[in-house]
This record gives C-alpha cells, sequence and structure tokens, in this order.
C-alpha cells in the first residue's frame, strides 16, 4: 500500500494548529459561565475568608481561660455579646469573657479558639464549658482558602461548577470568557435528503450535519447549519463562500477521488491553499484541509464513523485551540484488549470500543462492525482505541490505549 | 462520637430516590438535543443504509466477471451506465458489464461487488480492470448499521453527538426528551452579600448560589436564583413559599443547631415532612431533606465545598432520577492513595482529590486542606476519595474507590 502521500495524524495535527489563532474574548454573565474558558488570568483581590470567622456555633474564647475545663470541673464564663453570622463585635474578649458565636461570624478580639455548643451549657448570661479546646481550633483563618494576591484562575481554565463558586467569592461578574468560534458545518452530496424530507430510493438522510453539529457544541464551538449542496460545483462554491462567515468551516463530503467530489476543486477555484490531503488514519482518510481567505477548511470525509473520528482527531484540537484551552478533558488510559485485532500497517486507527473498569483494570473491546458508515458502534462505543502505525497484529489481553469520548 | 440520630448516606441516598418521580417529556428540536435525556424508546422503521450502497468511487462489476482479472492479464468490460450517488441505475449488469459508481450510490442489479477505481483503467466506454475481487466486497449492506424494527435509543439515553446523528438517520425531529427539572437555589445567612455588593466587614461574598447554578445545570436541571434570604424567618419563609414553585428546593446554609438557623423550623411551619435531618457524611454532615407541598426540599450546609459535596451526593441524583436517566456518567474506579489519610468512624467521607493515570495505574492525593469552606481545593479536585463508614487510618499505598467529577 503506498502511503507516500499521506500526512501522519500527528503531521496533519500538526499543520492543523500551526493554522489556528485563538480569538477574542467576550464578557458573559456569571451564572451562564459553565463550560466556557476563561480568557484571561485571574488574581484574588481580597482574602477569602476575609477575615477569621467560626467554624461551628459556639462560644468565642481565649483558650488559655478554658485550659482547665473538664466535664468534672467545669469553667464559668460571662457571655458578653452575641454575635450571628455577619455581625460585627462590639467589644472585646477579657480574662473570664466569652461571646456566643454563630458559623461564620468574625471571631472577636481577644478569643482565639471557638468551642462547640455542645461542649457547653448556657444559663442566663454565663455559660458553662466542660472541656479545653487548643487556641486556633474551629476557626477558618483569613485567607485560608485564598490569599489576597494569589492567581486563582489561569486564563485557559473551563469553567465547572467549583470555579463559579471562586469566581463569585472574588466578585467576578461578568467573566472575560473566550469568544466561541462559530464553525459552519455543509454537507454536499445527491444523495441525501434533509431529515423531514420523503426518503426516495437511492437516497439516505443527512445525519453527518447532527453528529457535527453536537461535536461542535461538545467543543465548545457554535455550529451553523449550512444545509446539503448537491453535487454540481456552482452549489457547492456558492454554499462554501457563505459558509466561509464563519471561524472555521467543516464540509462533510465530497473529497474522495470520484468525478462528483468537487469539493477539492472549488477549494482551489477559491484560491484556497490545500495544507493536506489524505491523512495516514482509519477510518477518515479520504480528507481535506486548507485555507481559504485566511479560514481554516476542514473537508471530512461522507462516511458517518469516518466524519465522527476525523471531527475528534483534528477539529476539535482546532476549536479548543481558538478557546485557548491549555489542555483538552478527554482521558486517555491503557486497557487490556479482549480480542486480537489486525490492521494496516501505516495508518493509525481509531476504533470505536467499549471500555470498562474491573478488579482494577480497564478492559476494552470494538463495539461491533467498523466499517465506517456504522453510526450504531459510535453510539455503543465510550471511547476510541488508538493503534500506532507501525503496528499489524494486536494479540487479545495486549494493553492498548485507549481515549475516552465523555 | 454519637452518630445514632444521622442517618448513613446509603440510607439517606435511598430516602431521597423514594421521594422522586420522573417528570413529563417534551419536544425538541433535533439540533438542540445535545445533552438532554431521551423521554422514549426509539425503534427505527428503515434500513440503515436503506440500501446496498458502494463504499468507494470504482466500478460495480458481477465478480465472476473479474474472477482471472490480473495485472498481467487485464479483463476488459463495457461501462454501461454512470451512477453517482444518489442516482437510481436503469437497467441492469450483464455478463461483460459494469457501471461506473460513486461513494453512497446503490449496488445496481447484477452486480456483487465494487472494484477501487485505483485498480482500473478507463478508456472511453469500456474499462480495463487489473485484479478479481470477492462478492460482497465494498458494499455496505442494506440494513448494516442498523435493521427496520430495531430498538436504537432507549428512553433514558443521553444525546451524545452519536445519538444526534443516529436520530437524524432516522428521520427524528423533534425529540422527545425528559422536560429538565427547575431547581431553586436560596442562599440564606445574614454574612452573606450578594457578588456586585460592596464587602463590609464580616460579610462574605454569597458563592454557593453560583457553585449550585453550575452543578444544577451540570446534573440536566434548570437553575432559578432565589437570591439570598436573611436570618429572618419571616424573609426565609416567603423566599421557600416562592422557591416551592419549582421542581426541586435547594436552601444553601441555616441547617445547623444555631439560633439563627431557622431552616427547619420554617419547613416545619410549613407542614413540610421532614424525611432526614443530618447524615453521617463529611463534609456536609448538617443537612435537611423535607418535602413540603409535595416538592422535594434540599437543606444544605452553608459551607462553599460541604455544600458541592452534599449536591453531588444527595441532589444529582435526584435530578438524574426526574430525568428517568438509568444511570449517573461519573466514572468511578480504584487508585493507589498517596498519603495516609485518618478519618472518623461511622462517617463517609468524600474527599477532594487530585487522581492521575500514570504507568497503568490510577493514583490519587487530597487537593491541600480539606476544611469545609476551602473551594480552592474543590477546583484543583478532579475527583472525590470516597471512604465507607467503617475505615478509620487509610495506609499509604492503598487502593481507595475514587469518584471523577468530569
Amino acid at each position: 500500500m503506498n502511503t507516500s502521500y499521506m500526512v501522519t495524524v500527528e503531521e496533519a495535527q500538526k499543520f492543523v494548529l500551526e493554522q489556528i489563532r485563538s480569538i477574542n474574548a467576550e464578557e458573559i454573565s456569571l451564572p451562564e459561565c459553565l463550560g466556557r474558558t476563561i480568557a484571561r488570568d485571574y488574581y484574588s483581590q481580597d482574602n477569602i475568608p476575609p477575615f477569621d470567622n467560626s467554624a461551628m456555633d459556639g462560644y468565642a474564647v481565649s483558650s488559655p481561660d478554658v485550659a482547665r475545663a473538664s466535664r468534672e470541673s467545669p469553667v464559668v464564663l460571662k457571655v458578653v455579646e452575641d454575635l450571628p453570622a455577619g455581625s460585627v463585635a462590639q467589644r472585646e474578649i477579657r480574662k473570664g469573657e466569652t461571646a456566643r458565636i454563630m458559623t461564620g461570624a468574625a471571631i472577636p478580639d481577644g478569643a482565639d479558639t471557638v468551642i462547640r455548643v455542645e461542649k457547653t451549657r448556657s444559663e442566663g448570661r454565663t455559660v458553662t464549658i466542660f472541656g479545653s479546646i487548643e487556641a486556633g481550633k474551629n476557626i477558618r483563618l483569613c485567607g485560608e482558602d485564598i490569599r489576597n494576591g494569589q492567581l486563582v484562575l489561569k486564563k485557559g481554565t473551563v469553567v465547572g461548577p467549583a470555579e463559579m463558586g471562586i469566581l463569585a467569592s472574588l466578585g467576578v461578574d461578568p467573566v472575560a470568557a473566550a469568544r466561541p468560534p462559530t464553525v459552519g458545518i455543509l454537507a454536499t452530496g445527491d444523495e441525501l435528503v434533509e431529515i423531514k424530507e420523503e426518503l426516495t430510493p437511492s437516497k439516505i438522510r443527512n445525519s453527518n450535519t447532527y453528529s457535527l453539529i453536537g461535536q461542535v457544541k461538545e467543543s465548545g464551538g457554535i455550529p451553523r447549519n449550512l444545509g446539503i449542496a448537491g453535487d454540481s460545483k456552482n452549489e457547492i462554491r456558492r454554499k462554501i463562500e457563505e459558509g466561509l462567515k464563519n471561524d472555521i468551516l467543516i464540509v462533510s463530503g465530497g473529497v474522495s477521488v470520484g468525478d462528483y467530489d468537487y469539493v477539492k476543486e472549488v477549494m482551489t477555484d477559491l484560491k484556497g491553499r490545500i495544507v493536506f490531503w489524505k491523512a495516514a488514519i482509519k477510518p477518515g482518510r479520504p480528507m481535506v484541509f486548507a485555507i481559504i481567505n485566511g479560514r481554516p477548511v476542514f473537508g471530512l470525509p461522507g462516511n458517518p464513523a469516518a466524519s465522527m473520528v476525523s471531527f475528534e482527531v483534528f477539529v476539535r484540537p482546532a476549536i479548543l485551540k481558538t478557546l485557548g484551552r491549555q489542555n483538552d478533558n478527554r482521558r486517555e488510559v491503557s486497557a487490556v484488549v479482549e480480542e486480537e485485532i489486525k490492521k494496516k500497517k501505516g495508518l493509525r486507527y481509531f476504533l470505536r470500543a467499549h471500555t470498562r473498569w474491573e478488579g482494577g483494570v480497564y478492559f476494552t473491546r470494538k463495539t461491533g462492525l467498523q466499517g465506517s458508515g456504522i453510526l450504531k458502534s459510535m453510539v455503543l462505543a465510550n471511547s476510541l482505541i488508538v493503534l500506532p502505525e507501525e503496528e499489524e497484529i494486536i494479540d487479545k489481553g495486549r494493553r492498548v490505549t485507549v481515549r475516552f469520548l465523555n
């Protein structure tokens, strides 16, 4: 098999990323920023918590005052104040004194610890303490969570629930987030009909547009459905020109060697620079990556599963780079393969697989037929088995690299 | 330590789920259904692909016609038709004949295989074939991906990109999806100020509302921010009554034993049935779960990390159940713990941890301070170490259960 004109997966990924610039930021209201990528470093401008405060409901005391307290020989203190959360103490605690304090309330001056309410008995303006306690105990210290001036969230971080909590603590709203790239999706082929149209003989429904819409969203982009272009140069050209208004354009189908595969021709007509054509990958070999008018354009194979795999391997990293995301959150592990796998040398394989954790080890097996048109295997898969170019036979029981898809 | 009045985590989870009913479905347009839960079983009403079709560009032939073809002794066939994708053959292939066929085009009658264009040479209305090929090769068979009548997507499935592709192939649009529950989020406490307000002494910014908004969205619910109620019974009561318009209500803070913790009192005043109060969990012990007016109401601890953990352990499963999701997609694995951990017997611990894959094994370690107010450790964590009730000392190097958070 002649693979000399193909680029390797690694080269292709590098060629793609070289062409991708990260795009500008926009301001997003805090409640809306889940899943978004932070576009600047955030430093704290406060200590969090901003003051020493009680970790429980009880009595703020000076530890020497209760050093000898026990159940047999309790100590009685005078309650000089009541400190609910959010209150400010009016005076300091002196010898023999205490203040009732609630969780979250600021520790008054003169106190160095909080004794839990369950270890006390209150009587009018006094309280009986039945145990000793170390200084510093039951206190959440000022700046314990985050110190003033500390780098808290790095540019390129994806916002999850904990990041939303931290941003709120810092008083950050709106949040500077990477603007999601718009990604035009154009399906090509005379055989395609829209999902609501009637399915006449020799036609199939356009499914790639919809799996690509899902993949674009999952990667943090905004999909723009450009519909279907029939196998006509003019139609494809018009739609591609329209699609170039987006940050990235995906053209599905029309990239193999057939006479009706006009996509590459149109790219050249539009003065596009073809960066590579065909990558040494299975599924997904017939693909093209071009720069037209400064826009990255991916021509992906029309077969449904090949389309999804090519997206995962080439387009997803490009979208993450436009967002400035530092690394992907796809988890890669090694797993014991439960069947022998044969492959062609020279191609990197991405086989749809189901991987499970059992007895401290991952096991993986292919999800049925791997023909590149088989979408069902993609639904059953939670992962891809990644097999390197040089391999030919992978014995049952060997460890292989697995990339989780969710 | 007296734990007799606390329910175990397992009991508490069971008590919660017993009270949760799945809610009704709604119709969602296919491009919008990523991440949604499918509300009915979907069966295919077609074969996919709907007809035998070519897996490549080439010539549709009858395999006996080319059985003896080789580079040295090629076979010449008459090209009777041109079959682009989407076309319908006008006639069958007879002995000595072939049709040019493009990827995806229906296989014409009389042909049983497709020979790749690279193994042929075309001359006018004939083509020279330089090799033999087996019957059935390079053909994607009718129903190979999905058979007519087959159950394709089960009720309770979460829609990912592959599911979107399959739904499109089946012509399903709109999609019957579970209606996401609305989840009211009420923060309580006199110490809280809204994130845009000035931070005066002894006040802290309300962060729980925002981490909870993130967690509710991540779990598939629709958050409704009810703002902050001060520590006043009337204010809490009014806000809780407002919050009961939602499918689920979360009240953050106000559930420990302090005098200003009115949430439980208000729940009783509103004729709520308190299902349990305090669970044997760390962090997150002071919590309450009640049914008021038929609505599930969670009183979660006010400490930021305790709030997040309690949500993960108790509220997330409830939201998933309202959606009819069959199982969570949180991955649980075992990992080697890189430090000794001490814990109190009788409580189940959920420690914020960073877990990494190295040399075929997961290693895990705590992300710094575990005080329940420490939000930073939650940002650094990608997982929770789950330690069972009966344990007290977990030696360094032992295997522990780890639950990934993403």
